[in-house]
């Protein structure tokens, strides 16, 4: 398969562990939190700064405001956008190397010739996934969570790609995670990449 | 594989296809036009009526007026909506006899057990494909008719579901057949659909 795979994902629905699986399966590379230390060395920008902006908008901008001076000849454009767009070239610089799986970040719509997937799952599975990962939460706070960064993702992406989140469209393969697990979006998801191999299935 | 499998498809998209060698490679019963003429037996209501009101809304009540008094007993509710019900008994009845694919009508939604899939293409790959199947027709028209039916079947899905045509979280299994054709498609349906047989892929 000679394509970057991209993976979007509703928090909670395994689809980061769909795209590490994938990647493992096709022996490509995987990126997801890497993505942004690159960028950071790519703009010498402090990580903190990046994992603030990291997948959302934030609205507050007295970070922004901090960093005004470290950055004034390049501070035309919010700091948010500058990361987005340092990511952007980074994700870019990733495809040109070779086929890879590269997760979240709106990597989809940031390059041409991707085979985008998107995982989801209904709220009440990805509570119990995720309370199973890591227990001490109350169902009613693990649900609050997922909503919110849901919701993050949601803005983020809308944002920088003016398209909705979730929309099938916008992907080649969607799959609910909830019905046949992490392994059957991946056994899903083979066989549609492996079309395009031109493999027998 | 136990459960009915739903089929929601862009107009063009080869969904209807996919339906159908779905059917085959399960050996299952297809059901598609032929929903209509069973709901037409199940209400005694004329075909024409039947093919009239097929998911879509009609805004002209003309035929209403004039099946008015024809039901007039029955007649409390619009005759779409009455036609809707007819559809969702049948289906429902249709769905408790065993495993089937059922394409299109808001199946995924009216029944409670169903897997349910969308295929969607492209609107150039739609074109092609339609030309290719009816020639005859500018490309400017076949992507106006496309618009149309696909304006249609969103507004009915709407209407009778109160949620959104195309995304993704209504369905288990969203794929895009521009990218591997409806045998690609078939290939990703049935890796799924085999998680849950717990067959082995």
């Amino acid at each position: 398969m000679n394509r970057v795979v991209t993976v979007s994902r509703e928090f909670g629905s395994g689809g980061r562990e769909v795209g590490v699986k994938l990647a493992e399966a096709l022996g490509i590379p995987f990126y997801d939190k890497e993505l942004i230390s690159m960028a950071a060395d790519d703009m010498e920008i402090a990580e903190e700064a990046f994992r603030r902006y990291d997948e959302h908008i934030v609205e507050d901008d007295s970070l922004d405001r901090r960093f005004h001076h470290a950055f004034s000849e390049i501070y035309t454009i919010p700091m948010s956008d500058q990361i987005f767009l340092a990511q952007s070239n980074v994700i870019r610089r990733l495809a040109a190397h070779g086929p890879c799986v590269i997760v979240g970040r709106c990597a989809d719509m940031i390059l041409e010739d991707s085979v985008n997937l998107f995982i989801y799952s209904k709220m009440k599975r990805r509570v119990a996934r995720l309370l199973e990962l890591e227990p001490g939460s109350t169902e009613r706070e693990m649900e609050r969570r997922i909503r919110e960064v849901d919701r993050k993702r949601k803005d983020y992406y809308q944002y920088y790609t003016g398209n909705t989140w979730g929309r099938s469209q916008n992907y080649h393969l969607c799959l609910d995670s909830g019905l046949v697990g992490v392994d059957g979006c991946l056994k899903a998801a083979m066989a549609y990449l492996g079309v395009l191999c031109g493999e027998a299935q």
